[in-house]
């Protein structure tokens, strides 16, 4: 079975089911997925001559949809691999029934904190992007780091997709031995700004994850109030850097643009931290010419290579050394859980970089983060970068400790009524 | 086909999956609902004498057990028939993938609002039990009648199984034109009672869901802060008259129990009207010879036949009903549609009294509202019925229109203060 001269020349018919929506305004829709699934499947034949897949496309737009496919093919084939859902609910079902008949599936999404619990409902997961807990380790770094102690989440929650809840959701739970406070924005429902400020004047830090709009719109209002310079540091998360998921940018070509700019001047971005090696080159532009070549008219950061492009297409490349693996270890892919383990606590060459999974099934996050650090022109660069791995911090020279420095607002005296307020 | 002397002669052989947790703990356990099953089973034979029902019972107490088994067993022959599961969490996956497959479904529980929602993701769902949205009905009732204009909802959350939740969740969405507020008490969590009566002075009624612990708490504050004196109408929810449902006793053997005598002479119960006719009392006494031959310990109020027992009795009943008239229509059991639209507006006799189904597939409720009508002995009764059917109130003799007139507590005025608070 060791033999180093036949290992490569396994042959196995692979099952896969592809679980991604048609609909385009998803960044992670068919249109702009399945390309990097296809490259990678080009590229594998090199590598596993003998691994044929058989990639079956299934759109996942309508609830409950992915998991009622899977039921139902799974009567005649149970695939052997199942890539998707992103989408949180979705996922939960189709992870669920995986799980129960020991089918590996990778997803890109799957983000929430709920899925980092392998061990019974979601036991055969692997997250090929890192999760919103991993995001959340950045901000416990920077929190130790600046030594800051308290933090507002300010989350606009859509009640659909849940994409922003799900995001500062896993701070929440991260920086439980920290003094974190919520406020819920309800999407195009009024939100007091001004309150909210008054009623946690105490808190150091403003985490943001909201839609672009309502960004500038807190910004704006932090600005008038003069609470933009120093009194609180001020966070947004835009882990994809699409307007869909809360865009930082100040430019609207409108009369506020000016303040929006400067009042961004204190608006620092998370990030994922995005590495490009010579490969990478190639496989950007092929994914540019897919999305050109199908002419989305509907389709916003269509240029874009994102996170779920490069997963799904490393998805594949993960699999593919774990069953070799497997079967070198005398396993065959019908043995779900045993390839599931191979997959995991390892590292390997992804088409954007290194990809580490844990020991638990998640990639490790590598994060970056962005500040404003030419405030006339209103320009952004990456001022430290996280690595998940080491868990440590890295100050770029564009770093300005100043920046992060908070200068407490002793002027303003704390009246009795207004703490009263407080506490109800 | 519309021979009548061969019509009941029909033969068929019907799959059931009935899915009821072991654990004894609760109201719809296996221990105390299958042998309901088994004499609806029984009953059933002298009148459909060809079919024959193959009752498989699954256990449903781990989550998604029940989604598993039902996707498990359905690829070998898919069931003709699903009975439960009870709880929303568990019925909702169940019914969801019962409906894809068009497999009908009937269930004593699922009983909150989201149920109703029969066009798409529950569409082959009856629910022989009263929903919460129909209990709802009673208060927007007695609202109408006396003239009542706003209620404070009081939820204790369990954030498990959530029935109060759910129970109540049916009021705020029916009441929607009135001015209904809600605090949530999580289990096991402090609750300041006098806070929240202090910030909603300008209630009249005070709805409270919670365990029979909780309650007790809430009325012995209401009472010691003299607003149990008229100054709201208080009343509780408690369907299945059982401990774990929130059972409404003032009676605990101990200190307070004089004082909780007397501010329970302001709480009104809601519960399911009770109806009893002669056929009943033998399945009744069955049912308790059961459970008794069990020797159940860990078992509440194991006398009582609830409504789940009764419920799922007479699903049996309303099926081999839908399925004779709907093969009497050529249709087969296989045609599940067919089968669950001719158990949808219908009223036929159940083992306790008439039950209507109505057009949407959801039992018609009745309700009666107890009051303690003799305040040294403690004691309560009927004093109001709601019928669902033609939303029609009784008032029986006991009724005492005293005791539901509220005289607002004009001797505390509202200091401006207080108003402020409000807004917070």
């Amino acid at each position: 079975i060791f033999n180093p001269f036949i290992t490569n020349s396994f042959t196995e018919e692979i099952e896969v089911l592809v679980f991604l929506p048609q609909n385009d305004s998803f960044l992670f829709s068919h249109a702009r997925v399945a390309p990097a699934i296809r490259y990678a499947q080009d590229r594998l034949k090199a590598e596993y001559p003998g691994f044929h897949f058989n990639i079956h496309f299934e759109n996942s737009d309508l609830a409950n949809h992915a998991l009622f496919t899977l039921a139902d093919r799974s009567c005649n084939l149970k695939p052997d691999l199942i890539l998707g859902p992103v989408r949180e609910y979705e996922a939960a079902g189709v992870v669920r029934l995986a799980s129960h008949w020991k089918i590996p599936v990778i997803s890109a999404g799957a983000l929430a904190t709920a899925f980092k619990n392998k061990e019974t409902e979601y036991s055969h997961l692997t997250r090929i992007a890192p999760s919103y807990v991993k995001m959340a380790e950045t901000f416990k770094a920077m929190f130790e780091h600046f030594t800051w102690k308290s933090a507002l989440l300010l989350i606009e929650d859509d009640m659909k997709e849940r994409d922003c809840y799900f995001t500062l959701e896993g701070v929440y739970h991260l920086m439980d031995d920290y003094n974190v406070e919520v406020e819920i924005i309800h999407e195009q429902a009024p939100f007091n700004i001004e309150e909210t400020f008054k009623n946690n004047q105490d808190m150091e830090v403003v985490i943001i994850c909201a839609g672009a709009d309502r960004i500038r719109e807190i910004m704006l209002a932090a600005h008038k109030q003069q609470l933009t310079n120093g009194s609180y540091m001020f966070f947004n998360v835009d882990l994809f850097n699409a307007s869909s998921y809360g865009n930082g940018s100040w430019k609207r070509e409108d009369e506020f643009d000016d303040d929006a700019r400067q009042a961004y001047a204190s608006l620092n971005t998370v990030t994922l931290l995005r590495t490009v090696k010579p490969e990478y080159e190639n496989f950007s532009m092929e994914m540019k010419r897919s999305i050109e070549g199908l002419g989305l008219y509907d389709c916003n950061d269509c240029g874009n290579v994102n996170m779920f492009v490069e997963g799904f297409h490393d998805a594949l490349v993960l699999y593919s050394i774990a069953l070799h693996e497997g079967m070198k270890n005398g396993y065959s892919k019908t043995n779900g859980t045993e390839i599931t383990s191979h997959m995991w606590n390892r590292t390997f060459e992804g088409i954007a970089g290194q990809v580490s999974i844990d020991v638990n099934g998640d990639r490790v996050g590598d994060f970056s983060l962005m500040a404003m650090t030419n405030i006339e022109a209103g320009n952004y660069e990456v001022v430290v970068n996280y690595f998940g791995e080491n868990k440590t911090f890295q100050l770029l020279p564009a770093f300005n400790s100043d920046h992060f420095t908070l200068t407490r607002r002793k002027e303003v005296p704390k009246k009795e009524k207004e703490v009263e307020n407080h506490s109800c």
